[in-house]
């Protein structure tokens, strides 16, 4: 027994079978994919489908600060107010709510977006996966961390950078479904750019459905897009479960500054109307779709988002909201994006305080990097941006591990990395024990001055689960790491997503169903001709 | 002038020479040292010597939870108690003071170290520098951040892992010399063992003060390196300055666990009896030098650090000191020390909150890794440690760049990304600016929905000093990116610390002093044969 729990660690579970720090008489017994999904089953302790935070959020903003942005965002929906492009049906709602509406752009009284907000809209929802056991709770002191989303190209250390595929795609979901530290199958986790755009979504579905029993995205653009992930839900879940729970997880992307265009409200009306939670998202590149300065940018960021809920609450009042913010920063002297920076953090923590005085759940971003390679530049900037997410008591972390250059590349190895991270920031959301066995009183008494705690009877009593480890992370002596070859984070990083592919347990899925959902593809993919655009 | 300050922006001065964001017509207007060191004195505009924080600290406990630390830190040294091992002295100080001293067992009465603290201890200090704009003021919402501290190897692309020697030494203080985002000179940046054990002290004192017009640390170990390093500063600041003015920076370890050796308390008396600032700083490996659980943790260091603080005052009344925390943490599995651990940022967020209950300025340590390469790993342990310092509040944090190798090694590359951390943390510890220009209003009018913000008014005035861009970052098109070698982080890196080298400028020194340091050095270093060992 004491062997076995010194092989995998509780933090560790599915990702320890190539730790470089597991003791030698370990590792020859984990031989093969055998061996290690014994380990496993074994000895992998049952976690929590997500994190509940029990440290506090960090306040960065004082009342009146916050006060203060929330003046200039009703000015700017005031005076200013929001485009809503290409979708008259919205426009209408607005004007029946008693906006100020001509041609396309829509002014609010201020106040007016918030009375209709917290009014009716919850302040936390679960969103149901297929397998119960991984249904998330969205909201007060939960955290649900998805991995990355949108990148057209892959990069990994045996390929190098090149245009994504349906391929990488499955395989992303398998890596992913394998690591405890992600919550959430998530969405277009590449693009995969060898199927014809206008039906791609209808495949990564299916491969999220197929592969993975975690809660996921619907497809974001479009309102026949968002209906057909409606539709294939219904599926897998039933229709009447459908209309009456989240089982869909969507973000609306305002086209910043101050415009919303019929794609994202088509998809938004669609994911309202069922019941669907979605968080509006103002995306923001501070400095060119907002003002170069944080709090201009929060203003603004405030307003789309305040814009957006009203319609959903209007749509649908009840539906499940979010407030989100995806605010990247650029550089002023080259105009490149900048993940990770300072401002970056001042932004979501203030955000954060935003969305709790709204009573909505917040939603954010997390391991963002320019870098090209899993490098020290990817690491520093992602590991800065998912802590200041944490701080800022994000009830949904996307983009939480994978992104590699603004969101350009999926990248394998940092995918691994970043969940590492993830990891570290779980055991961080716990805070600090205060009970007897955590004071360890006795053992400082049997230890005294000058000796050591290992062989006391409390370091026996805790040591399994005491201090997290990085699994990815080595932390022997020089010599071992020689000796295994000398590699860096990202090598060892590599060997890891390898071995979880290898080792992918099927959460299998009812023939009927999955049939099912193969007809509604098929029925679909031929009721039009491919198109590479959307 | 816009095209100057195109060149270089406000945060990065002396590290974007090397810059791969500039634009290429500044770089070719930059060639050679020459133009680099004419585009510095042109362009850097003043920088404060610290950290002037404007951000609130992070609280992890509540004061019901820190009273609880303090209560079993009271029962530890009530109960249990500390050693003070070999030196006959301070068992006196502590006996007539009215401690229970039995052997080298020192035990007090619940509450006695903290009335004696509290009573006489400053609660900020401001240790000069040879160059006042350098001096740094320790203590409220200043941070003073510090290079990397006593690693006897030394780690860059170039030369691979090496032990350090005594031109390392001298160049990495030249580099940081180099750095606004470094505070302070540092001490024991590596160990130079080409240099006999027993005199080197002599050397790096002579070095730091030869080399860098910032402030140092004096030698730490033993009551004779102690002296000579008093005796040093008062050759350059002066007989008379020393006695009244903290010029040295000095840090006291204990053995962990409740233990405090002669050769600590010897240089601890020396500071103390020369108003030099002391930070008393329990040095724990979680699970081995203390219980391997954080809140065990806490009350011991606090118990340990009460101690060493109530042997100041006790010594000199009113001398400026301390509290310090250096928790690190250990693989249960492996026994392998870990850094940037959760736990260990737990840690150091609660210290941080007993150190301002205590009413002393806060020590802590910052960008610590176990990775062996200035890789991922390097970088994510290093930023989470950082961060957490600052969100600790801490006063001065030792370590801020270029550890390895849990401290085994001190890498170039590693130094120069910590630097770039530094900064950004710098600029995160500034928070949000809520005036009128921050919040934009009437350039979010002029540009309105759907429109960009390059080009606005408030963009032109505003963009030279709008977000912080990390030197060492890339955040270009992977074309460029490719263009330009194909550089990972550390690469630019170890451009970056060879071209600082190159610029490095000499802040010279009064070669009277310069003469009679020499003297000092020379006539002690004939006072006792060469060893090896201290």
């Amino acid at each position: 027994m004491h062997g076995k729990i010194r092989l995998v660690e509780d933090d560790a579970s599915d990702m320890s079978a190539n730790s470089d720090d597991a003791p030698a008489t370990a590792r020859t017994r984990s031989g093969g994919r055998a061996g290690r999904k014994a380990a496993r089953a074994a000895e992998a302790p049952p976690r929590a489908p997500y994190i509940q935070r029990r440290i506090a959020t960090f306040e960065v903003l004082s009342a009146e600060g916050l006060e203060l942005i929330e003046a200039h965002a009703d000015e700017i929906l005031e005076e200013t107010g929001m485009d809503f492009r290409g979708d008259a049906e919205i426009l209408s709602i607005f004007r029946a709510a008693g906006a100020d509406v001509k041609a396309d752009r829509v002014r609010f009284e201020p106040g007016m977006c918030r009375t209709l907000i917290t009014a009716t809209a919850p302040h936390e929802v679960t969103q149901h996966a297929r397998n119960p056991a991984n249904s998330v709770v969205i909201g007060g002191a939960n955290m649900v961390l998805a991995p990355g989303w949108g990148p057209p190209f892959i990069h990994n250390l045996d390929e190098g950078r090149r245009y994504a595929t349906y391929d990488d795609f499955c395989r992303l979901i398998k890596i992913h479904q394998m690591i405890p530290d992600y919550h959430h199958s998530g969405g277009v986790v590449v693009e995969p750019v060898d199927l014809p755009a206008n039906k791609r979504h209808l495949d990564m579905l299916y491969a999220h459905f197929r592969w993975s029993d975690r809660a996921l995205f619907g497809a974001l653009i479009g309102e026949e897009r968002a209906q057909d992930s409606v539709n294939m839900a219904k599926i897998v879940f039933g229709e009447e479960f459908v209309g009456k729970n989240c089982c869909l997880y969507a973000v609306s992307n305002t086209n910043a500054p101050l415009v919303m265009d019929h794609n994202m409200s088509g998809s938004l009306k669609v994911y309202a109307r069922n019941n669907q939670v979605v968080a509006v998202t103002p995306w923001t590149l501070t400095g060119a779709m907002s003002p170069c300065t944080p709090a201009g940018t929060l203003a603004q960021v405030l307003a789309e988002a305040l814009a957006g809920l009203a319609l959903v609450q209007l749509i649908n009042p009840g539906a499940p909201c979010m407030m989100g913010t995806f605010a990247s920063t650029m550089s002023m002297q080259s105009g490149a994006p900048t993940f990770g920076t300072p401002e970056s953090g001042l932004i979501v923590l203030a955000a954060g305080q935003l969305a709790r005085r709204l009573g909505v759940p917040f939603h954010t971003v997390g391991s963002l990097s320019a870098s090209k390679l899993p490098d020290g530049q990817a690491m520093a900037e992602g590991m800065f941006g998912l802590t200041m997410a944490v701080l800022a008591g994000a009830n949904f972390i996307n983009h939480a591990g994978g992104w590699l250059e603004g969101g350009l590349v999926h990248g394998f190895e940092k995918s691994i990395l970043d969940a590492d991270s993830c990891g570290k920031l779980r055991v961080f959301a716990q805070g600090l024990e205060l009970s007897d066995n955590a004071f360890a009183m006795d053992a400082i008494r049997e230890v005294g001055p000058g000796a050591h705690y290992l062989g006391s009877a409390h370091t026996q009593k805790n040591f399994a689960t005491a201090m997290y480890r990085a699994p990815s992370a080595d932390n022997n002596s020089y010599e071992q790491w020689l000796a295994e070859g000398s590699l860096d984070a990202a090598r060892r990083a590599n060997r890891t997503w390898k071995g979880l592919l290898a080792d992918y347990q099927d959460p299998g899925l009812d023939p009927a169903i999955d049939e099912a959902l193969k007809a509604y593809v098929a029925r679909r993919k031929a009721a039009e001709p491919d198109r590479n655009y959307y």
